[in-house]
């Protein structure tokens, strides 16, 4: 039995490694999975992360543990992803800024035929930026590569007020709710 | 100007350098800071962090930037600090499951004669623990060196169902906090 992450996030990774996982094997979703619309974010988040499962469970062993994930920041209705220019990154922290918002995740997991999916969602306060520091932030590179243009584990870290719920789930797996999963399956991290 | 951090936690020292301080001289404390008797736990914390910043501040130039901070964990009215033995471990986490405890930290700054001393609170609810899991944890030897017998970055993190508050915080620095501290020292960490 090999636990299979169907993403190619490398903080997803870090902290499967952070929880002791050694014998896991990567093999990121290669489609384009297609959200599907007129969904809440739940939905949303849920629905991908299946989508990604099951593409990568066609390519593993029965056997085989593949957990899959998809997470988006969600504000004012609307999903952030990850910015596309300098300029949004600028826009989406002025938005964020002195706010709270929310981090939903989609996570399932595919053992021995049996397929579980669910979702976690955490709160994050931002306290208020000026207009100097969130163009010194963007010009790290931190955002770039992250939705809603911040990295709560990283200089990000400096913006971050509060969070409420899991913490890991704003880096893109929320650990309890996974290990609670895995553990449902007989897959005991402990 | 240096940044001394007069703390030997390892976890500390990790997180300033994630905020990218490259040039961090670390001085801990040594004196065995006597904690004020019948205070609260801000104030015991606060005391603590003023202590270990004035003590290592002597043995520092004037224009370093000294920061010092000490944490405990607060639940039903008692501080947890680090566990003896294997069973007061096992005692912490049974009293800790399933229920919410308060993580507090106190930062002090020192720099250039200014001292700002400040407290941090953040909440954490830990889902329901059953016995094996509990030993099973303690058997890793992770919550030796922790205050409360876990760490809530490491395999802690599957006890862990949500943080209400500052995530670093219970890693023992508030960092959104201890960069606002700084900022108003004019040190800016962006």
């Amino acid at each position: 039995m090999s636990i299979v992450l169907a993403s190619a996030s490398p903080r997803r990774k870090e902290l499967l490694e952070m929880l002791g996982v050694t014998d896991l094997k990567v093999i990121p979703a290669t489609g384009e999975e297609v959200a599907p619309e007129g969904v809440g974010p739940e939905e949303l988040v849920m629905a991908l992360s299946a989508a990604k499962a099951a593409e990568v469970a066609k390519r593993c062993d029965r056997g085989d543990v593949v957990i899959a994930a998809d997470t988006i920041v969600w504000h004012h209705g609307k999903v952030y992803g990850k910015p596309h220019s300098r300029q949004e990154a600028i826009e989406m922290l002025e938005s964020l800024s002195g706010d709270t918002h929310q981090v939903f995740t989609g996570v399932t997991v595919m053992y021995n035929g049996h397929l579980d999916i669910q979702s976690e969602m955490s709160r994050v306060s931002f306290r208020q930026l000026n207009r100097q520091e969130i163009e010194r932030y963007v010009d790290t590179g931190e955002p770039m590569d992250k939705a809603g243009a911040y990295g709560a584990q990283g200089k990000g870290s400096l913006f971050v007020r509060g969070i409420y719920g899991d913490f890991f789930n704003v880096m893109g797996l929320p650990l309890c709710r996974l290990g609670e999963m895995l553990n449902k399956q007989g897959v005991g991290l402990l």
